[in-house]
């Protein structure tokens, strides 16, 4: 057994890209039950200058495609970024999970040391390593995104425990 | 340059834990600024059945020194668990900080397949390898707790933005 650039990338961001559509779906239930529009849960935000749970979903989805796509060196897939209900969102997140299980251990394994150059929709540019792009920014964003989303619906009154958030870890 | 048990816990450990005690230092400023009880703050919750910030920040201590402790394979530090300012939590956060740097790589790579059994309070007990601790457990426990600390600062209305979540990365 080793640890790997795939072992701690991959498998985790499907373990937490799966446990948070699981989520969406006590959103759902809960949203019929209350008599809820959705789209109030989708557009709650934890403070005015924070992105609302839609774009937390969205950015935990980019952060696990970006790092998992440029780590394999293989083309993103794209968004319309117009995901406005949940069963869309559900959409995104598998069409994520496809994505990163095509990936090969063979096409991540090794790139530690890659050089990856990030150009911003900004157009500022940055440059990482395969290793600092996953460990320093791809993996805490993720987590701060699907955390942050779960944080969320708890504040929203949706009954969740930690292991919704944890869900099942993946053998990959 | 290659991936590791070490560079995937204990720098991250460092890093985050470096920057929720800056992010406690803006609490507290705001605190002093509003003339707010800063233990309003620590007692703020987002859920009725959530931890509050206190606990939030009690966990990731904990998460981290856990898994440094464990896969290093030394004894853990402990606390009183009594922390009520949050110069108490600085505190608390400086020990778990001064405890993971003195634990070496070579203390802590090659555990991947380490046995680790874990009783807890409640007398289960739960079996891992080191890999399993570290990135089922430890880290998004971790990651959860730290993001949830600046979740519940951002709703009290704190002004922070995500480079005071992300913090530096730091080179050990």
């Amino acid at each position: 057994m080793t640890v790997s650039m795939y072992k701690i990338s991959v498998p985790i961001f499907v373990q937490f890209l799966t446990s948070l559509s699981a989520v969406l779906d006590k959103a759902a239930a809960f949203a019929e039950a209350k008599k809820v529009d959705p789209s109030v849960l989708l557009n709650t935000r934890l403070a005015p200058d924070m992105f609302p749970l839609v774009r937390q979903v969205r950015a935990a989805t980019d952060h696990a495609i970006s790092a998992g796509g440029r780590l394999a060196g293989v083309e993103l897939p794209t968004f319309a970024n117009d995901e406005a209900t949940i069963p869309a969102l559900k959409e995104r997140i598998a069409k994520a999970i496809d994505f990163l299980k095509g990936i090969t251990p063979a096409q991540i394994d090794g790139s530690e040391g890659k050089e990856i150059k990030i150009t911003f929709p900004s157009g500022q540019t940055r440059e990482f390593t395969g290793q600092s792009l996953l460990l320093n920014n791809a993996l805490p964003n993720f987590y701060f995104h699907t955390t942050t989303a779960y944080d969320i619906l708890r504040h929203c009154g949706i009954e969740l425990g930690k292991r919704d958030f944890m869900g099942t870890p993946v053998q990959m």
